[in-house]
């Protein structure tokens, strides 16, 4: 049988320490499920660039191609200028890797706290499918007459039909396998991007033909913003473009505890293609290497690494490990606050994961 | 004296129901407070767009033009594509009487229901300056082989140094007067929107060195939804793009109550400008005609309103009024539950104008 092979990128800040606790958690479970794994480990991030000016570095690019998948900590430097490592390193992988789904499961855990009042585990049960490869992303624009009162500056949104048709049609097909709500919520601004949003909401109407049995709905992103804080019991699968998608899931990892449990995964679903797998958290520089961490979100990123690669039953098992140790051990999800260090945790799913 | 002459559009669904108590409401102060009335009501909207084709014609403008003060209802029609009504009408009254900001107070009143757990009046006070007239607003796009498999669409868009810097710079003086935290947020994408973005960034720094009083503040959009519902304490003015504005605003609204109570105002700050006042929810089609909808948000708009016309007493009146009625009176903010009908709320703070 062939070994897991997976690239580990530690990252800024925080990044390593949870990755750190990622790691122990998927060779424990390896070791009970019997799975071979290979991990390797990549420097790439703030310091590097610091030190080599090197964000990713071609040969790097083509190592980490030969990877089914990859662990990702965090990006962001606070000495390194906004958009060099997010564009540079994170999206920059999210694109060349065409990892098209970006997805980002949004349940609240036993035990865990949500700020909204009188919401439990079963209201807060949905996913958000994120388009990421197009969009304001793209990173297309430019300046006129820079520096002077008369600047203009321009930053394009660009659509494909391949593009959002390809996201629409694997959320309408996750919503079909994941058979709950069977309910498919498409996010946009029809109403103010009538171009952009208009190829979306033409394409969600021509794919949702090919599903009869999903109920289609449709919500301005702003409204969606609302009824997330108001009625999350609405939602089952929300389908969006990718900066709608980077904006209401944090809102929705907000409502489910917050980024010490909000995991995501950058999934290109071709075959032979590299999915990429991270905490939904930032670099976190203020808490950096002071074992404060929370490293369930990292820990729950791994979860989700190894049901994409096929591991079902040890993913069901890290999942279920994890919920044991936020709903009987910890005592808050907040960096600091956890009742245990980073380390700790880690150590508390591997325990847990003994029991499952 | 002049009179204060106001220009009513009450729109569609719910917008001539909500409007006709906040005129209730702005009659009965002007009587109070000695303030002479003249009001003029404008047909616009959906219904006289499906009678007659027409959005909004020049004439109409021009007349609308001769007003310093518009209260508007809503615009969006459920027989209407999207789009066609809220470009044409209500985003060409924005742009086209240059109201280049908008200004969302969030402000949770006594008695009024948050969705917040822990969270009160004292932690949900700030406000929000949204640019109004740029950013994917500007409605510039297209498409290229549309209809087809190969189908690209472009949504642009496009900030000005002008566009921005008086926006910054009017948000900085509001955060001075406002007098309150004295910390101006600066909302926006940096990392991902590296041309439209860095001209907002750059200029926020360099009007904020006018400002040493005004402490400064930055959130990427994404980490502003999540603090808004995790620590809606720490805001005191927000500053941010229009699109982003619009998202974060209905955000605000829902964590103030909701839309029964949130309102909003569109200001040309200039000497002779026209500004429009509106309650923040939509046009509500379900609940047309029932007299279940909510009308504070319409009379808070009416109370803006007064303010920026110079009647700052009748407006501190009605603002009290409405207080009275959230905290001593209605049963709930949302349509249907407030314990009376819409007229009899207008005629509750009618009421409590007399006690103030
Ligand atoms: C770091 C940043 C570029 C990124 C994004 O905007 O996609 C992050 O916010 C996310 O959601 O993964
Ligand atoms: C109706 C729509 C065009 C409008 C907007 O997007 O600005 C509304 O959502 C608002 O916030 O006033």
């Amino acid at each position: 049988i062939n070994p897991l092979r997976i690239a580990v990128i530690g990252g800024d800040g925080t990044g390593p320490e949870v990755v750190a606790e990622a790691v122990k958690v998927l060779k424990a479970v390896a070791q009970l499920e019997g799975i071979q794994l290979e991990l390797r480990e990549f420097d790439l991030g703030g310091e590097r660039y610091l030190r080599t000016g090197e964000v990713l570095p071609e040969d790097v690019f083509q190592e980490l191609k030969t990877f089914p998948a990859i662990l990702l900590g965090a990006i962001g430097h606070p000495q390194v200028p906004p958009g060099i490592l997010e564009r540079g390193l994170l999206l920059e992988l999210r694109f060349r890797f065409d990892q098209y789904i970006n997805l980002r499961p949004v349940k609240l855990y036993p035990g865990v706290e949500t700020p909204l009042a009188g919401k439990g585990p079963d209201d807060i049960d949905f996913v958000v499918v994120r388009e990421n490869t197009e969009d304001l992303y793209a990173g297309i624009g430019g300046f006129l007459k820079k520096g002077t009162p008369d600047e203009v500056a321009i930053q394009t949104a660009i659509y494909t039909r391949k593009g959002c048709e390809r996201c629409i049609r694997w959320a309408f097909e996750y919503t079909r396998k994941r058979n709950k709500k069977k309910r498919l919520t498409l996010v946009a601004k029809t109403n103010v991007l009538t171009y952009g949003h208009d190829l979306w909401w033409r394409t969600f109407q021509e794919v949702a033909r090919e599903y009869p049995d999903i109920e289609t709905d449709y919500n301005h992103v702003d409204a969606c913003c609302m009824w997330m804080v108001k009625n999350p019991e609405h939602y089952d699968v929300i389908v969006t473009t990718n900066m709608f998608g980077d904006i209401i899931t944090d809102l929705a990892a907000i409502i489910q505890g917050g980024m010490g449990v909000a995991a995501g995964a950058n999934i290109n679903p071709e075959p032979g293609g590299t999915s990429m797998f991270e905490p939904m958290g930032g670099s976190a520089p203020k808490y950096t290497g002071k074992g404060m961490i929370n490293p369930i979100a990292a820990i729950a990123a791994a979860g989700m690494l190894l049901e994409h690669t096929g591991h079902e039953r040890a993913a069901e098992r890290v999942n279920k490990a994890i919920q044991i140790v936020t709903g009987t051990k910890m005592k808050s999800q907040a960096a600091g606050k956890m009742g245990y260090t980073t380390s700790q945790v880690g150590d508390l799913v591997v325990e847990a994961l003994h029991q499952v």
